[in-house]
């Protein structure tokens, strides 16, 4: 889809299946002279939960982009019962990457972004090793060495806590950070922190999962980027893909093929979550078209 | 999707685009206490036409069956000048089966058939040759034997147009039937004549693109399914698919490995065909999810 | 490759590995006058093993063909210590068929059967159901029902046995077979049974993969086709492959993508086992191309 | 594969398929003591050509590293006719980049180079637009701006020529370079420039391949690499993938979906000319394995 649209918002809703939703929504914007620009809905039939995504132009609206929520509230999602977001185009999200020693989706990321593939800002890196301060340099981003042990963990999150709040990060991508992030830091970005994680979840999670497909003999290996939870590789999967591989294959060739597919699946995943595409239910992750 | 719904409706629409239709359709459904079982849309904005199709259960529909298409074209489809199709799940298509000597399309459509994976009737097999009757016989169907040659196509095509008015089909697939249907019997069955074609097309269109894929030394291999227009191998794509090949492998290879990706392929066409999400415009095809 | 050769014979071989391995094996079939047919080789580092496989014509082959298994005992595998297997083409494989419930998987094979995609026989069908005895009817192969409960499952397999021997059988599909084979019965075909399990594996073993695939909300299902080994889903993997789902597909139509996946990877697995390119090694399965 | 050897040779051959040649060849590298690393050979029936491909460590290597190419042509080459190359992996290649305006498949290129994934020099970098100079200089590579129009194409080959020799260079990558060479120019680098097309070709040659593909209305899309040839996008294939894509991508989507599409097949095409892993042959790629 386009997104040359100067200035749009973007609802986000989602609750329990009726008849009408559709026609409540659409008809508000229509009211408003609203053009819409993508519109997608989803039923859970499992879990009678009704999911719509609106995006529409804001040229040409007839209500003020400051009342939009609060009439949006009353007209229609407190009669209806709604849970909603509301975002505009205009408000670029910032972006913490955190690294470790792989450089390969570090270098995807700042590539899509210093070609303006993305609309986002990157102001931060936060990194557990010295070793892609060079790389980040490169693109003239902040980047911070905080080391990591067992026992420096709280210390070590509460200083990345601060430079986020100090960037005014708004989401954080783990682009291979070999560091498990604690409850209480993921509580504090929920569905706002995505993971890549090398293999095709739920197979291999953990360490090493290329070493468990070449000792599993698999014929295919995978990618899986997901939000982060509490629960380690078992947060709700926005994206993943895969690919074929065989006998011949030592575990350092799926490390090499697998290092193109972790950063296509990453990059597919921060893109839907930049188009404010993606929303978390019962750890799955719905991704309207 | 479930099909375990009793008797649904189905609306295909398009028209010019502009603002308030998703919000006049879904309001038409809404007042008579229609619930919506699947909905979809799409604009093109190249040419700002507007898509949608729309499913919603009869039962507890307030509007009688035989009055929806007045109504709706009252209501909705003239002020709005719509473009539609009304269709309802309990008129099951009757779908017609033109074969030639290769064997696995047709298998494919009859094991499906047969084990209920299709809402469809097939009363009817029509082949320029003998090869494939006793497979019919084995699924108990018509299988009539009309051979074409150059001179004899247009009494052949007379005779098959009989049958089919006879057998009141709906719609007909093409499973590797090795004649090309002339520009007068293609126009009696518009957007409703499914063919398979054995390639990646516009790669390798007319006779053996398996042929052609092996000398061109392609390392992927392609079908392609699509309405039939009068333009041999030129008709708004409906499905396609495609597999990795290399060197090692010879035509006999890329045949058989392609039998796989054809009869899967044709097969998508037809489901897709079925649940009426197939819209034709401008040689492209609307497929709604 | 051609199966056009009236008469081959083919080696499969393993031993450790050393230098001068491929050279003995193509030097012994060159003495002989051997046309190589198709040769390939692999070495597994970790292991240190070489594992080989020669396809040769033996059209022109200076080696009567009841001699060669000795010939090559005494004058390669002797002094090299290789293990390996000889197999002509012209002794067609006899297979049997399990099944349950589902028709897909059988309808496929009894389609590329009785097309002349396999050379195989297929003598038997063996279910624990009545269903599916009209479709092997429409083939002429022996239908035998044979109940199944866990009391009765020594006598069920103790029967399946004498039917297996007196059909002269040499391998065995598991075409949806709903039952767990007992250890005793898999020792006396290793390497022998083929099984299709419905997930990507080592995801989602066990009994209901695409439930379990839907609540997980993974992007990508998958199809397994293995050996069967005591160990439930876990023998050496010979096929898998995938295909793309969203949230939009409930749990039905997952198992209605998945089928085409199944059925697809079940007769990859059957091809390869067929050609003899199938070797298992420390519960990996070396595929030759 | 690995790629830790410190020191290889590879050999490339082919000739007129007969018996004997693997255990011709690998005989050779048995009685000098060669341990060989991988071997993969392929038998073109429809041209009854044989194609060879082994790679050997030297260590331990008994015929001196300046005697192998002499030796081997009297022992083997010259009595069976044979035409070869001999490589030596501590010869690193030397890499020239042509590019225009888009950064992506640099960016991907540069990514591979400076992280060590690939063994290969990049010297060099000319364009015909300023616009990628400062990525050049991010990596300190020499960039050069050298214009181009139809008039001053001769002049302007004549100075990319002399860069190219200056740096000693090897081989050539058109990275989304905009240009055709003429053929005087392609003549001095045979099967050795690797263009990235941005289709599935033979589909779509030429320019705005996505716009002809959205107009199609494609349900897949591709990138081909290839070598150049004087035949615009009618080299011999080295790679292609391909994704699909559906009635809703514009042409901008498919832009940015190709993207990715294009970097990742670029760079396998490159992986695989650096293994010395391809050999051309009547306008086929042969990629050993």
């Amino acid at each position: 889809m386009s997104t040359a649209i100067a200035h749009a918002a973007i609802l986000l809703i989602h609750c329990p299946d009726r008849k009408g939703l559709v026609a409540a929504v659409t008809r508000f914007l229509a009211e408003h002279n609203g053009n819409i620009l993508e519109i997608d809905q989803h039923v859970d039939k499992a879990h009678n939960v009704f999911f719509m995504r609106a995006k529409w132009d804001l040229e040409g609206f007839e209500l003020p982009e400051n009342r939009i929520a609060e009439e949006f509230q009353q007209a229609i999602a407190e009669p209806l019962d709604l849970t909603w977001q509301l975002y505009f185009t205009k408000n670029i999200p910032r972006m913490a990457v955190f690294v470790s020693k792989y450089a390969h989706c570090l270098h995807d990321v700042l590539a899509r972004y210093s070609s303006g593939e993305w609309t986002v800002e990157i102001p931060l890196i936060i990194s557990n090793h010295e070793d892609l301060r060079p790389l980040a340099e490169k693109y003239d981003i902040d980047y911070h060495h905080i080391p990591v042990t067992r026992d420096t963990k709280p210390q070590a999150e509460q200083l990345q806590l601060e430079l986020l709040r100090e960037h005014d990060i708004d989401f954080i991508v783990l682009a291979r950070y070999m560091q498990i992030l604690t409850a209480d830091f993921v509580a504090k970005y929920p569905a706002r922190i995505i993971n890549i994680h090398h293999s095709f979840l739920p197979a291999f999670p953990g360490a090493k999962p290329y070493h468990s497909a070449y000792n599993k003999g698999v014929k295919v290996i995978g990618a899986t980027s997901h939000y982060v939870t509490e629960k380690l590789d078992e947060g709700p999967i926005i994206e993943q893909d895969v690919i074929h591989v065989n006998h011949r294959h030592a575990v350092e060739d799926l490390v090499r093929k697998g290092r193109d597919l972790e950063k296509i699946v990453l990059s597919r995943a921060i893109w839907n979550h930049l188009q404010r595409k993606t929303l978390v239910f019962e750890n799955r992750t719905i991704v309207f078209r």
